[in-house]
């Protein structure tokens, strides 16, 4: 075999494999959003049968040779990067039989689908059992991977390249160190703030209109991408050129579906403003989980939450519900989706606290993988939690354990790259305000330039590089959480007028 | 190879196929359903890839020799029915080879995209091109899968099983004989009834809450059933227990969506209602259209345009336009829906000029695949068709070549089967009076007695038998188009009073 032959075995297959990942998407896309109920167990197999075809594709003799082949050559960085990601996933993929990726594939969805009937029914004993199953699966995968290695290290490695639980542990140690004293004071001060009108009577319909306001003034065009609805708001990349959203709507919050389509707008522009050169190229599947959560985190904290990015839109929203805004001032209403306070859902937490939900998330994965966590009772070692760190107690399974969908396919590593990725954005927005004059633009409804100035300094290049390795070109510096814990502290000590 | 051993490889490869079945069936519906069109070169090109890789599955030595062996062998009424079919369709796909496969695929979704485009547009000529491409090749299909046959015939056949322009011609010339003077005559008539408050403002949301109280009404249930919006309205089956339909809202004409997804209903019952014990074997995907838009006509016209069935509806659609239908009573509102007039849009037609658009349809496929057409104005031919049998010119290609999907994606041979369902549905109306009080059981809700008696008679044995072996089951007669003229004629008689 040479260069060329391996060369070309190599992207033909990558080529095939990329239709089944596009069939796969497609499929996941459409259980999640549309598909009815009753289509599912037959529906669920035949993506086993799918997955078990890719498996095939992918452990072809002719295609692992061309594999290891190709990476003992130098073929310049972008092919280096390529053939380094194929080999990595090639050797994990080997370490299993065709039937114990479908079995594996056919978990994930059956935990998919007993979690929304769970949390429909508020009722964790519908999930339960699937769960517990989806973590000794998750266990004896990571065995099969690596027996040396920490399983949850290699979770972690798997979502945010180079990660574990000591570099987290660092990170995290900070959130609790310096942010939870400053979240209990705060926390003192909630009637400062009346927020209040953001729980009034929101009809989706009408929400729906302000969000198609959001995509417009976003850029985030129906040519390239399309808004679906979930129970638990995603983004999903097809191609450059196919980059869905979901959202979700809750008749009794205005601020959840406008922020969660803030951030998954945030999302697909990630995806869709890589540069097309690398089109064909596998690395651009593997963009780090934590850059992604920086882009939306900043799309949705740091750009959202601005007086200025809704100085066109308040209009627009106060138009669509003049009997619940009519008599709040964009001034307060901006003050009132800033409010902090100790609450129980994540994806409704204001900025500050945000990070301590995603704490607890990782002490509680850190204690399932080290066989610590009492897997009998995980709710209840989640509500305790929840009332250790943040002081509030959930009254229902769909407040606690059921609220997220990622344990459901197995995400076990994903959650820490959630705060990761708010304080990578924060790190950017440090340089960023150095560059343009962000308030600006957005009063002025120039959203192109913020978006270009993404594109052009941390986007275009996919998962050409780490998250560190696009920090330090986007901002001269390694990552450094205390952007994060000062930005954190500075908003928040303004906003209450702390002393 | 033994009995066993070729049972089992068949199975094994029948099983991974429907995978691929389902996987393309998904992706086709995305795309004409919500997939955003800047992804759609390479969404098009990754599907022509799985459909090279199903190619690949059915042409499969081992699964060949299978299919032939177990073609020779008794395996009782069903079994030997599944092999008859796998035979058949094999026989086909091994004239082709892969690359043709894809590029035939590539091709239709070419002529899709065109289309809507073209359409939407109201410009065919972007349609032409890709037209005209679609035409060459069905044509050198045809001759390569069977030289010897008439290419129309081969795609009559694929439609209709047993059918071909000698029977068809002998049922077309029937409608020309007994129809068109009768039309004619009607058509003089038409200040008698007043449809006008049919094309007042309808807004598509509020036409959106009715469509609700139809699949109510009707059954469809959202536990195996989903409605999307397209362009044109169609059914697709995922699997006996996911069958979606698609619905498109015409502002100025409310009965285009109610008949429309009325139609589509009749469709989703036929592939729902399917017994459960074929859900593995093959010719549940071989339905014949002509069965099958029996089904869905007999749900639009023979049930959806009486009075019994808008008895318990109208007042809801009257709820949600009360300034345009108030003050319509449901008599009214029934001869309005059912008034015949001479018009350019089939999917709007009334029940009695209804053949002569499939008859114009039938026509032109006859004289492009005789080649007799003048290919470089088909657009032109269209029209002087519609003012020779119909009398109205098209004043725009929307109105005229452009309005139906089919030819986009080569379904050369389809339309024929419409009205032949519709002749297949009075016969089968004619027995169904005889059986149940349908006015009554309109009149109460009880539709689902209905669905049953449909399962019962039509539906559940799926493509085990041919339409004409169905019909004689369940009317004691072999298929008598006397039936469809009589109650044409009969119900048009009535309705405007003619001696």
């Amino acid at each position: 075999m040479n260069k060329k032959e391996a060369m070309k075995i190599y992207k033909d297959q990558i080529r095939k494999m990329q239709a089944y990942h596009l069939m796969l998407a497609t499929a996941g896309f459409d259980r999640l959003t549309i598909a009815p109920k009753d289509g599912s167990e037959y529906r669920n197999e035949m993506i086993s049968i799918i997955d078990g075809e890719l498996y095939a594709l992918q452990t072809d003799p002719k295609y692992v040779e061309a594999v290891l082949f190709l990476a003992d050559q130098d073929l310049g960085k972008v092919m280096n990067r390529d053939i380094f990601l194929a080999k990595k996933s090639l050797e994990d993929v080997l370490k299993f039989t065709r039937e114990e990726i479908m079995e594996f594939s056919l978990a994930m969805m059956k935990g998919n689908d007993d979690w929304y009937e769970a949390k429909m029914k508020d009722d964790y004993s519908i999930f339960k059992d699937q769960l517990l199953k989806l973590i000794d699966l998750s266990k004896k995968r990571a065995h099969k991977r690596d027996p040396k290695k920490d399983p949850y290290d290699i979770y972690l490695d798997d979502f945010e390249e180079g990660m574990d639980r000591k570099k987290y542990d660092r990170f995290f140690s900070l959130i609790r160190k310096e942010l939870l004293p400053f979240i209990k004071k705060i926390d003192r001060k909630q009637d400062m703030i009346d927020d209040s009108f953001l729980y009034l009577y929101y009809p989706a319909e009408k929400q729906a209109l302000f969000m198609k306001d959001i995509m417009d003034y976003l850029g985030y065009s129906s040519s390239w991408g399309y808004m679906g609805l979930t129970e638990h708001p995603f983004t999903n990349g097809f191609s450059r050129n196919d980059v869905r959203v979901t959202t979700n709507y809750d008749e009794h919050n205005i601020s959840a579906a406008i922020f969660s389509l803030i951030h998954e707008c945030g999302h697909a522009f990630y995806e869709h403003q890589v540069d097309p050169k690398y089109d064909n190229l596998i690395f651009i599947r593997y963009m780090s989980s934590g850059m992604h959560e920086s882009q939306s985190r900043f799309f949705e904290n740091y750009l959202g939450r601005r007086k200025s990015f809704f100085k066109l839109l308040y209009p627009k929203l106060q138009g669509y519900f003049p009997e619940n805004l009519g008599n709040v001032s964009l001034d307060d209403f901006i003050r009132a989706v800033n409010k902090s306070k100790c609450s129980l859902i994540r994806t409704e937490a204001d900025e500050l606290t945000y990070p301590v939900h995603i704490l607890i998330r990782y002490e509680l994965e850190k204690l399932i993988f080290a066989g610590k966590a009492d897997l009998e009772h995980l709710d209840e070692l989640w509500d305790e939690k929840y009332e250790k760190y943040l002081g509030v107690k959930a009254k229902k399974a769909s407040e606690g354990i059921l609220q997220d969908i990622h344990w459901s396919d197995a995400s076990f590593g994903y959650f820490p790259t959630y705060a990761l990725g708010s304080a990578i954005g924060a790190q950017l927005l440090h340089q960023m305000e150095k560059d343009l004059d962000l308030d600006d633009l957005l009063e002025k409804g120039k959203f192109r330039k913020i978006t270009d100035y993404l594109k052009k300094n941390v986007q275009h290049c996919g998962a050409l590089y780490t998250f560190d390795e696009i920090l330090q070109s986007a901002t001269g510096e390694s990552f450094d959480p205390d952007y994060y814990i000062r930005y954190l502290k500075n908003k928040y000590t303004k906003l209450y007028n702390i002393k």
